[in-house]
């Protein structure tokens, strides 16, 4: 793999290199405030000659934009077409940022990316492709709400969309099992407002009522509200696509209306405390 | 939950505020290269009078440090004793940065942080906590490698230094069944030089020999090496602390030497190639 340079201000070998043969920037814009974008992320923004996104993100660095750039601000959903824009901008030639809210390699546009390359039978350049990361949606909630992810842990978007639900209910069963902290992305919708019912009751059968869960809507936006409540008392009602919600893991305690999981485990004999196979339920 | 203010220049009012009250601002470095930082990081460096941390990392942000600031390096190890000196000299009037490699959050100082405060009944002030989040491993390396994080995915610890060992093999066998992409994080030191092969010999179960493995070695640092393989083929030897070993899961795919996994499943009625429950094995 061919390691990429980085945007250091000054570094004029790679902006020479760009002019002459286009690039594609995945550029992570962070959770919403601004700075909460990495630099690298910034600079990649400031020198792209076309910027593409969702309209909604763009809005979020409309601050940053400068006139002599072209911008191709886009309706929700088309993401593909987006990744077909931007694909095709770069090969022919352009310095293009195509920006993401959150990380753009976490249920972003680095995939659809990645496939519309993969049908072109893309070989590594024409157009050259540089992933910038970022802070994703759990990252932004696990800072306000403390340290909630100083454990292994977990994400499940529960979009059924490309994903078969069975496969979901899978992955919810085995975060369950595993004792995973999880974090649910794409959590409920106005026309997909079952399944995260379903996740919570399905965690009550592994998990005591008294395991810390987190609401977390729009952090670092202005309207963010975080809610802390267990997962005994949870209102799945109160959750919509805005939100990212977090459950504990069997060790994660609240304290000072704050969310946090110890590094390991206090009881280092403790095992079979942990609950059975989901194939004996 | 009280929203903390951010780092933006010219925040006067934060700033005052904190020169009264004492703060303990918990700083995610990135994985290595100084523009992976967040903005509100760097900011968050830049402003703290007391800035501790594991001496590896504070050579890491050496370039920002002021004459001004107090600096703490410590040797690597004693996490919980550099938390302990954290929260003593915010409690007692500072504004410090305790700073962390990747983000804070996963798998570094915020935890420590919080046992501490645990242990002192904290109320949420004497002092404040802000965690600033950041890029971690798994994202640098995702970045650099493509795609991988497209669809749902698990971090995964190996050192059994915390967590009992049958906790760690389960969560293995969670992800694994769950057909999750997988990061392992400390996948491998001098002392600890099986592990990694367990979890290779019980993904092996699981998934295809060609299911795309990653090893990626000080990401965006200077000597950054990074090897795409597939899970029949991977060399444990090969790897040690310093990497992140990624494993991707039943769609993952290579192309052109890099990794991606689709958004969601290509066959949406292929559930029943999934594998059968751990129970079963």
């Amino acid at each position: 793999m061919q390691p990429t340079p980085h945007c250091n201000e000054g570094c004029e070998e790679s902006r020479e290199e760009s002019r002459a043969e286009g690039v594609l920037f995945l550029v992570s814009l962070g959770p919403g405030a601004h700075d909460q974008m990495t630099l690298a992320a910034r600079e990649a923004v400031r020198r792209a000659q076309v910027i593409i996104g969702y309209r909604g993100y763009i809005e979020q660095i409309r601050p940053q934009l400068q006139p002599w750039q072209t911008v191709v601000a886009s309706p929700i959903g088309q993401e593909l077409a987006r990744a077909e824009e931007a694909v095709n901008r770069a090969a022919a030639g352009a310095r293009v940022a195509l920006v993401s809210s959150g990380d753009v390699g976490i249920y972003a546009m680095a995939g659809p990316v990645y496939d519309v390359l993969r049908a072109r039978d893309w070989q590594g350049d024409g157009p050259r492709v540089e992933v910038l990361p970022g802070v994703s949606a759990i990252q932004a909630a696990a800072a306000r709400l403390g340290a909630p992810l100083s454990h292994d842990f977990c994400t499940i978007s529960l979009s059924d969309l490309l994903t078969p639900w069975p496969v979901i209910q899978r992955r919810i069963q085995a975060a369950a099992w595993g004792d995973f902290v999880i974090g649910f992305y794409n959590p409920r919708s106005r026309g997909r407002d079952w399944q995260l019912r379903w996740a919570v009751d399905c965690l009550r059968q592994y998990r005591s009522p008294h395991t810390p869960v987190a609401i977390a809507r729009q952090v670092t936006r202005p309207d963010e509200a975080i809610q802390v409540t267990t997962l005994g008392q949870v209102d799945v009602a109160q959750v919509d696509m805005f939100t990212l919600v977090l459950v504990g893991n069997s060790q994660s305690y609240l304290l000072a209306g704050h969310l946090a999981t110890p590094r390991g485990y206090r009881d280092l004999t403790a095992v079979g405390n942990l609950p059975g196979d989901p194939g004996s339920r």
